[in-house]
């Protein structure tokens, strides 16, 4: 009987092990995962946060029992691994003080990621959050509670962000204009705070193109949420509680900073054991997950995957890669070797009104990977023009101009006008390697209440092809 | 100087014009159009009809003196023309009892389509309505208005529908469960008629997949529109006016019928000209639209086209491919050979609070062409379950058994939850000829907002391509 160890149990582990264990029944599989919380969605701490989500508990798709009980996973929470040993194909973790010593035949690396703490003096001050686990969701939730005195809000314990208060009121800090420090301004407003976003480049959401990243912005505005560009946070001053937010135009005094910029991949466990990393920084895999060490995988946010334009080792850590390629590696080690495809560094974020998504090489991002592009971005209307409400749908492409092949796009609209489901079309593009003259002739579904009759993406094509 | 002739002023004809003129100002364009509306967007009509749209010249993207003033196409209305002469290289056209020869260099034939009148007894009587023109939606507003006693509706004239009334109240009647059939229900139902729809097979909406009909069907019960599945209508008995509508099942009385049993092609230009049909009954064109007689080309609603699937030449008469192939005529004339890309089959309809979508070719379609198929239907949610609000995406794909090649698929959901959005994704991988494996690894946005980490397209893909 073979033997199937997963360190970490979010989306890449327990995908892996639930498949693994689904296509090969005969397979011991055995899953450590140092905290209590499984197979959550982390993406949807946000939402917590601002009160749409009751329970933390909802936020779980299959809780510890259930893979346990019907999915047969020896599944151990609790369990934190400390030591790898590729020679001896054991794993060592410890729990209770006590540590367990488990042999594999297979091992999946998915230790995820954690979020990065910039050095700013203050950084460690109460107060001061980031959002990565489920503790810190309830951190937050706590915060926002106590300080609109809600008693429908959960409060267990009297936590951190309070102690010093007697109510907390806003203002509010948050360092990061990426989707995160972007959910969680939403989030934030919603209860009532006053929210000041302090990013340190010229524009938010800098993954998107330009001319997403202005339509948010006055979004944002509309919203009364304070940004502050080119803002580089140098302290955040207080005593034992954070009292401001300190930058080179100066000081913004806050009860409370969300810190929102970035994760960097956990990787300590991997290269102990001396499992490569690549030049992204996180664990290097090839097409079907495998590290340098064999029959070790690695998957999720702690590693990297290829990008579906250059095939080259990228670092974008999301979720429904996590859940893709543990799922791959569940099937491989089931025995049937499997890829799970490469990334397109797609993303999506609600922002207050609005939605945008972004895939593939936009601008610079194209030019450094070798190709000559050209980037264009046209504003059209999201449904028919004579057909009651609708908005504004921003389409921006990035194409290469020599071939004409889509590398990249980046769309905005109103909430509920369709840029982020509008956005698969360019998904596929960018993934097919379509060129922008092929991809205008799409035939694109179309009538009144969805769009005109050339959907947003397609008049993007055909206004980028007519310039090229 | 060149002479560039059009006959019809629709979504083929006019973009055809426009986009010729621009490429070649020298070109001379010449636009026969025998109505007076040009370039407008039928599609509109139901949401006119249901008192959404204020007024038809809402409908008309650009106007006649636009299209004269500032496009610089001589564009005649009123003039239809009455003989095409490919060995003279002219067009006969009548207007106000005078008849215009006139010479070209290129011809374009736009001639559309015309709603199919079945051989039903009783289908001349007033109050018999069908919807392809301007015209038709004035009578069903003016129907409409009428019935409703609204003043603020145009009343232009004593119309046909009501002269026999003093005022209209239904019930009504619809036959046929199409789109426009469909459109039309939530039109009059959203009036306070009571709708009754017959349709003559086993399930509304046929060129969508079963499990599509399944959904709206039930949606309708909903809405309280009476849906009569396996209705041969055998006669719309009454007097001067209808007053019924007549199945084997027995008579439903009605003051009103709308006929929706889809349209045909206008060839008999064409065809008195010595231009060929082909197999659909279509104006056969080759990748370029042109005829089998030189420099005499076909667009829009009279011309066949070729699927994207299975390059077969195929009827789908829809404004997009109408205006993509227009434009497409109109490079050509100017000097750039342009093909404008085959047909997918994609239509999207609202149906009262849902939406809907389909692409390709599906189960039966797709074995006809040849293929052997697998059709599966999966019901997702449109949103992270754990987000407030949202729906159900159900998604059917049709794949080839042995390639694994996508080759069809249907999408609905509740209005808004992004079925038709989401079906570009679809379209992209039916005319670029991707395996469903390939499209359930492709990296599609994702954030709580918008759907479940595996968007229901994808989770579609993988339960087809687990089952094959």
């Amino acid at each position: 009987m073979s033997t199937f160890v997963v360190i970490g149990g979010d989306a890449a582990g327990m995908s892996a092990a639930s498949k693994a264990k689904r296509e090969d029944p005969d397979l011991d599989v055995v899953v450590f995962e140092r905290g209590r919380w499984v197979s959550y969605g982390a993406c949807g701490l946000p939402y917590y946060v601002k009160g749409e989500i009751q329970s933390l508990d909802d936020l779980v798709s299959v809780t510890p029992e259930q893979f346990r009980e019907d999915r047969d996973i020896d599944l151990r929470t609790g369990h934190e691994v400390v030591d790898v040993d590729p020679d001896d194909r054991t794993v060592t973790a410890r729990a209770d003080g006590s540590e367990v010593v488990q042999e594999y035949d297979h091992l999946l690396v998915s230790t995820g990621s954690a979020p990065v703490i910039p050095p700013i003096d203050g950084i460690d001050r109460t107060g001061v959050f980031t959002l990565g686990s489920m503790s810190d969701g309830t951190d937050l939730r706590e915060y926002v509670g106590r300080a609109r005195n809600d008693g429908d809000l959960q409060q267990p314990d009297r936590g951190p962000a309070c102690q010093f208060l007697e109510t907390c009121s806003g203002p509010v800090g948050i360092v990061g204009g990426g989707y995160i420090g972007i959910e969680m301004a939403e989030a934030l407003a919603a209860n009532g705070f006053e929210v000041h976003l302090f990013q340190r480049g010229d524009r938010i959401l800098t993954q998107f193109s330009a001319a997403t990243s202005e339509a948010v912005l006055d979004h944002l505005h509309e919203q009364d949420v304070a940004v502050y560009l080119d803002a580089e946070v140098q302290e955040l001053p207080g005593g034992e509680r954070v009292e401001a937010v300190e930058t080179s135009d100066g000081r913004v005094p806050v009860e409370m900073v969300l810190v929102g910029t970035g994760v960097r991949p956990r990787t300590e466990l991997a290269e102990a054991a001396g499992i490569e990393l690549g030049e992204t920084g996180a664990i290097a895999t090839d097409r079907f997950r495998e590290t340098n060490v064999s029959d070790v995988y690695a998957a999720g946010d702690c590693a990297e995957a290829e990008h579906v334009v250059t095939g080259a080792a990228t670092y974008v850590p999301l979720a429904l890669t996590a859940n893709r390629h543990g799922r791959a590696v569940g099937q491989t080690v089931a025995g049937d070797p499997t890829e799970g495809g490469g990334v397109a560094g797609t993303a999506a974020v609600k922002a207050f009104d609005m939605e945008a998504a972004r895939t593939g090489l936009l601008g610079e991002q194209a030019e450094r990977a070798g190709f000559d592009p050209m980037t264009e971005t046209i504003d059209a209307k999201s449904r028919a023009g004579y057909y009651p409400e609708g908005g504004t749908v921003r389409v921006t492409l990035t194409v290469d101009r020599p071939s004409g092949r889509v590398v990249g796009g980046s769309l905005v609209s109103e909430y509920g006008e369709g840029a982020v489901h509008r956005s698969h079309a360019v998904v596929g593009a960018v993934t097919e390697g379509v060129t922008v003259d092929d991809l205008s002739n799409y035939d694109l579904a179309y009538a009144p209440p969805f769009n005109t009759m050339w959907d947003p993406v397609l008049t993007a094509a055909k206004v980028i092809e007519g310039n090229r």
